[in-house]
């Protein structure tokens, strides 16, 4: 059987409805999001494309999202590992500003900077601040100098693909089907390896939320195919809404 | 830190409301349960009780009892690991009869026995049955000798505690605090072991659902302490709801 990866980007959480930097902030999904993530899994069972063993974020918008699609295909009891290194890429000091003032504040070229240019970096947190994830139970017994207090894309990219190539491609060895559940720029690390995408390429491209993407292997674990598991109509809008992001 | 074991039994199921035997068969949980869930949540963050790892069964009455536990608490990050021995006693023939009816049609005591007594068996599912667990893509790759087709608290019990032993205890090496969110009868056979009850006692103990039951241990791993996360009104209710359905 052909070895599959499957994607899934979290839907709508509540600051990403607020218009808010979110980064590593842990919000929860909004229900919009969790009806995406309902969506995510009927879409798998639709296409036949079954997950065996699955990976996420420390990110309960991520976490939650793999937990509705799971029971969504009545896969509750599948393994799933979760890892800080799927997180969402951090946005230091913007973590929790409104994107519109943000803009005011340190003007539109800046903040287009900061989301746009592959290696810049938001202003980082001060050790004290209590957004700083070094100050975070939750990533006690990680090297603090890899805990991130701002990330560029390249930085996000940097941190994530470790732990794809150590710990999730190798369990291909033992199953079919892998399943991640994670972030927008935490996957487009993945999509940019798999697809050797340049730089300039992987900025614009934007993965659907909800949407699983999946890419098929051959025995030599060359991708052979990725596709969306929607409807033509469906991928056509999604392609178009990319294509127009990146124009603007 | 002292080492602290939390139990909690799942809140009630959709089955659990049509009074159907459920054993093996994955229901969801009822409004009613994801509320005690939440409430299992809410009382380890008021009794400072809090897990560092977690376990669970293949069945997603306790899974979601788990993560909505976790989520209440904002720990949806910690690792969960799942196992087919931690699920409910299986009731054989019985899964997905009407109490009332069983009782009609094998009689009061017959039942009372399959309930009460220690060693009793319900009647097996035959091979070609879609209940039977070894038709069931989620144990596959399991000895199909270790799956049963019907049980008795007796062989419930002696399927989960080699996992117990084996798997869950040598955690406390890691952890100070450990979490299973499961079922009635597997949570009985960790009960029976930690407090050293005869077959009648343990058959009596009704452990409450969604109230997280805690054993405290010293240093040389023994119990020194086992306390139910609830007021004393609380408390003393479900202990004498306890003793009456004992009398029963």
């Amino acid at each position: 059987m052909a070895k599959k990866l499957i994607l899934v980007r979290h839907g709508q959480s509540e600051w990403n409805k607020l218009n808010l930097f979110t980064g590593w902030k842990d919000v929860d999904l909004s229900e919009q999001g969790k009806q995406e993530a309902a969506q995510a899994g009927k879409a798998m069972l639709e296409y036949n494309v079954i997950p065996e063993i699955c990976f996420t974020s420390y990110l309960k918008r991520a976490i939650k999202t793999l937990n509705i699609a799971l029971d969504t295909m009545n896969l509750d009891y599948l393994p799933v590992y979760k890892s800080w290194r799927l997180n969402e890429k951090h946005y230091g000091q913007l973590q929790g500003l409104n994107k519109k003032e943000t803009a005011e504040k340190y003007g539109d070229e800046q903040v287009l900077k900061w989301r746009r240019v592959f290696d810049c970096q938001p202003p980082a947190l001060e050790d004290d601040d209590e957004r700083n994830p070094r100050n975070d139970a939750r990533y006690k017994g990680i090297n603090p100098n890899e805990i991130p207090t701002t990330e560029s894309l390249q930085d996000c990219i940097a941190r994530c693909m470790p732990y794809f190539n150590v710990v999730i491609m190798p369990e291909f060895k033992n199953h079919d089907t892998i399943l991640i559940a994670a972030h927008g720029n935490s996957l487009r690390g993945i999509v940019k390896n798999l697809k050797n995408m340049s730089e300039d390429e992987i900025i614009k491209f934007n993965i659907p939320t909800g949407i699983p993407y999946v890419f098929t292997f051959d025995d030599n674990m060359n991708v052979v195919k990725d596709e969306f598991l929607a409807d033509e109509a469906t991928v056509k809008a999604l392609m178009d809404a990319v294509a127009n992001q990146g124009k603007k």
